[in-house]
């Protein structure tokens, strides 16, 4: 029981503010457009999302900030990342509301609002900044200029970014190499193995044409490629330095153990943790995507406002911003399950509950 | 062009103010719960769709308010309508992100918020009154309980609710008794005859069991019974009177009309405009019906905040406050295309475009 | 690489048997109407959904009927069940499809399938039956009625049920009385203490008034008396033999421990498990009530398709047949995190991983 | 009541053979992969879709095939189209289904499958020739290669497609040269005058700075240039011509028109219709960016099942198979309604109903 005076619903969500907050330019200008309440709203929800987004990758950038992050910790960081999944979700959702609003609606109140745009939202570029979206010089020139003087009124710390907070826990793990169990040797040969059962099949299939062979020789000679260059740090690191990789050799390691092992009931929660990064990431990517079909149609290839031929510059973004594309790639790296070097008893016992080996 | 001063999305979507209205009560009470930002914003977001919503059934009661509504208005409002089933379709995805906070982490402050409590939210109770909620004594007694004095603030006119002015609108149509046309002598007719094909065929059928006949006859008794009591005017005024019918008899046969010539161009918008009359009132009964689900899930059955079994009450509320069940009734009373009185061709011509008498 | 011959997409999928397989009644009848391939399509989806439901049911349940389930077993029926929560969810997106046809151009063939209804399917009374659904005598009647002597044919196992055996999996759960420490007593004190720092707080409060204090006082009361009926095992059996719960006495203690300690890593996954349970079920009713719902709209209260008043029936049903009511209603008697006892380290050692106490 | 003997909804749904249709590969080879009827389910429902899908465009082409189409068949093809929008939402839907699914899991049965892909559904095609997708030479031939002699079984009549009857529909429109009302004369008047104001308003502007009046100039340079390409027919033909554009001048018209003057009641359901055609473009681009998306996490860029590197050229089709993008484009050229040009007062009367008139 509260030991406090009663709360009141309106006073304690502030809503006398909140409902005096949608003041239409068209209004202002005498000529009052339906539309406007509804372009401002949506906006506002919008911002308000975006301030919750900022509110869980904070919790999580911080938990990950320690040293060691502590199991139980590692359980809070996966919902909380679920939740953003769920915002992320919401902000695609949200977009069938402004849809309704036809071009034609929009064009009696769009001249008044020249130049704002949403290319303007700090709380949006400070999202991606803090998830770990690197943005090329261009891109980064362009929202500047955007986001202009206000930006300075920010203070927004986004390094290090949770892509960063991420890759070092992955670093840190102790299962590369453990008690006498080095994983990538492991790895390492049973991508050989399996390589050469898959030539060898190639060379005695009983009713694959010449033709037919050469072609499935082709592609077992890319895929030997594509695992050499994961095999091989140099060529990694290499990779890094060109931006075709973004994820360090050591942590893409971890990331490729967690998810060849993920039955395990240590890596349980960080295998949902991954899926999750990615989840977030293409759900952001959709959201790009279907925002800037909607822009289109709203605007055709005029000039947005904000001064941007807007769906241009935001179709190319679509791509470009994903940020952990490397996890969603791992895939092309999985061997199958009855390919996969077995673990040692006692490595899988250190990845079971404490209480079971004492049972 | 616009003439002003350029306009900065900040500023236009007044964020700064915004972005202050979240200050949690644990946080004040000195130990912050994490998820209580989640809750205040969603329910702000709750609160701007309301706002919302009621601008757009406050534009619609509007244009239903002149005397004959223009052609073209009813594109309007059937517009209007259709995006209010899409904010209504977002309350309830939105739920979603609330069910990412557990009972468990809603304990942290939940103690902290009584007796604050949704059911003072007088946006909701207004948006309610507008569409056509009829409250029974004790539900009216209870919502004034919580919205208390702060009601009094509100001067809101909910009168007439959007419910009367469609009634009205329908109940004005030209076409029930049209140059020669008479509707529901012919609707009665037609019915009776398919009524009495329906007996012979029971009669006559050549492989049904005398059990199986005897089944199929009480059950045309009962269609016949409830056709009777919706032909008969004095037998539907009574079930109005007794409250298992709200929509009059006038207008029950213009929403008829309009759903079995709905292909007529006259009847396009109309049909549509009726269509989503349903579709609100079935989304706002999904969103109270999962909104009581989760409720139920969040606080169980122990007093909630605000003082009342939320559950209880919530879901006894689901069926009662639906509005335009007549209209999703009228499915019981339609007659096949086969068996429909087909319309004079001088009537069909007037329900087609101008144009085309003249082509 | 595959030994065998290759594989093409249509013969895999076995396109032309499935393909064939739609044969409108109202084109035998020679008045084809154009939405009834639609309407046959729509339960033809479905029922291979319910097909993919049993198949993961099935295996879930294999998983549980082991003595001891393996902690990664555990992992993958948490998966499972997840992915039976996705199919549940487009069980429901999905009725946004059969909604676009409209009531009259349903009558256009409803006649010819009498008196085929989805009463009549033995995919989902098994899927129901797995999953824990207790008919009452009326429903089990009205059920065998409408499944008929085809459900001869199906020989389905469906005992026992999910819910047995998570139940009995709950009970089995060795850290109710675990080196020591004793669950229940510890919880039952930390629930006096809490009751009774209320009952204090509200004897000291300064600024209720007297009938403000009374009302207070009622509802601790309540709360007290609703603690009571779950702490007294003989009580709480009692409510389970008047079926006002279902779960032991046993399992529900095992199940607050899980919701309690949540944060533990050894209780991640079978809260994650617990929490997609209630989910199911929330999904299932929730698609119960829209299908009622449309049902309503598109046959009214006219005698249904399978001659039973359809709407009245299935909205009956929506809670009845509720299977995890008792998990869902865990949250009445959780207590907050600071009221709760604190594990012993050794317990909160045991309840991590191995590795862990090792480091 | 029907006359014939009683149907079952067991053999109604021929649920027999459809669900026997499920032959997993993986258990043929005598290692089962639980998840790969999940696959064959999946897939075997996108087929009954794509059936259902082709159902629905092929009664609209054979709407819009007739000389004039009815304006009552108009409320049909807009009513049946957005069945087809409602149809694509939900196959983006049920990928969320496919996602449970990991890539691990898919690895257990994966190389049996080869090398069957999506890319051989015959059904698919043709329901993207049937929409209007126009293929480049490549993609033709990569199209081939894929579906190969099993596309001689299909006769599938793609042609006209629905793209190229809605253009020829447009063409049709008698309202361009209506009665003395010159569309285009004064549409071009219209928009002349507009570019002028804007013209001015930036020479006269108080308080724009000499480089903000330069940077605003290049704009409307930019904005006339778009307008004139578009106002001038023999550009627009030659940016068909290199496949810049791909609907008529003509129909491009027409097209505007009825955007223009949508608040028109004749202009109501075919502005709905167009509405509708761009979101089934934009719900099949969101499919395939989202199915691309899933491909690629599931298989990395590993080659493909069916032997292509799937995401690269499934993520290049993204785009490049729209088929209404001039529709959605028409946002580019809308005018403000201030500045729209009225339309006389016999037009907008020629474009209500016969009723008003005559009342």
């Amino acid at each position: 029981m509260a030991k406090g005076p009663p709360i009141h619903y309106a006073s304690y969500l502030k809503l006398d503010r909140l409902l005096s907050l949608q003041e239409p330019e068209s209004a202002r200008h005498g000529r009052p457009a339906h539309d406007e309440t509804l372009f401002i709203i949506v906006h506002q929800v919008y911002e308000l999302w975006f301030k919750q987004f900022l509110h869980e990758i904070d919790s999580v950038r911080s938990l990950f900030r320690q040293d060691r992050v502590a199991e139980r910790d590692m359980g809070l960081a996966a919902s909380r990342l679920h939740r953003v999944a769920e915002i992320a979700k919401l902000l695609i959702d949200q977009l069938s509301i402004l849809e309704t609003m036809t071009p034609l609606d929009f064009l009696d109140f769009r001249d008044l609002l020249s130049p704002a745009s949403g290319f303007q939202s700090i709380q949006f570029h400070d999202l991606e900044m803090k998830f770990g979206v690197q943005l090329d010089p261009a891109q980064m020139e362009h929202r500047q200029r955007n986001l202009g003087s206000t930006r300075a009124d920010s203070a927004a710390d986004v390094n290090p970014s949770l892509f960063t907070l991420v890759e070092r826990w992955l670093e840190r793990t102790p299962f590369l190499d453990f008690r006498g169990f080095n994983f990538w040797s492991a790895y390492r040969s049973a991508v050989t193995a399996m390589l050469e059962r898959d030539e060898k099949a190639i060379a005695t299939h009983p009713s694959l044409s010449d033709s037919d062979k050469e072609q499935e020789k082709r592609e077992l000679a890319k895929t030997r490629e594509s695992f050499d260059a994961l095999l091989d740090k140099e060529r990694h690191d290499d990779l890094v330095k060109k931006k075709h990789r973004r994820l360090s050799h050591k942590a893409t390691q971890a990331a490729l153990l967690i998810h060849l092992y993920r039955d395990q009931p240590a890596f349980h929660v960080p295998f949902r943790l991954l899926t999750t990064l990615v989840d977030i990431d293409e759900l952001l990517a959709s959201w790009r995507h279907r925002h800037a079909l909607m822009a289109f149609r709203m605007i055709g290839t005029k000039i947005g406002t904000g001064g941007t031929s807007g769906y241009g510059y935001l179709r190319s973004t679509v791509e470009s911003r994903k940020v952990f594309t490397d996890l969603a790639n791992l895939a092309t790296f999985l061997i199958p399950r009855s390919a996969l070097p077995s673990l040692p008893e006692h490595v899988e016992k250190s990845l079971g509950f404490a209480f079971e080996g004492s049972a």
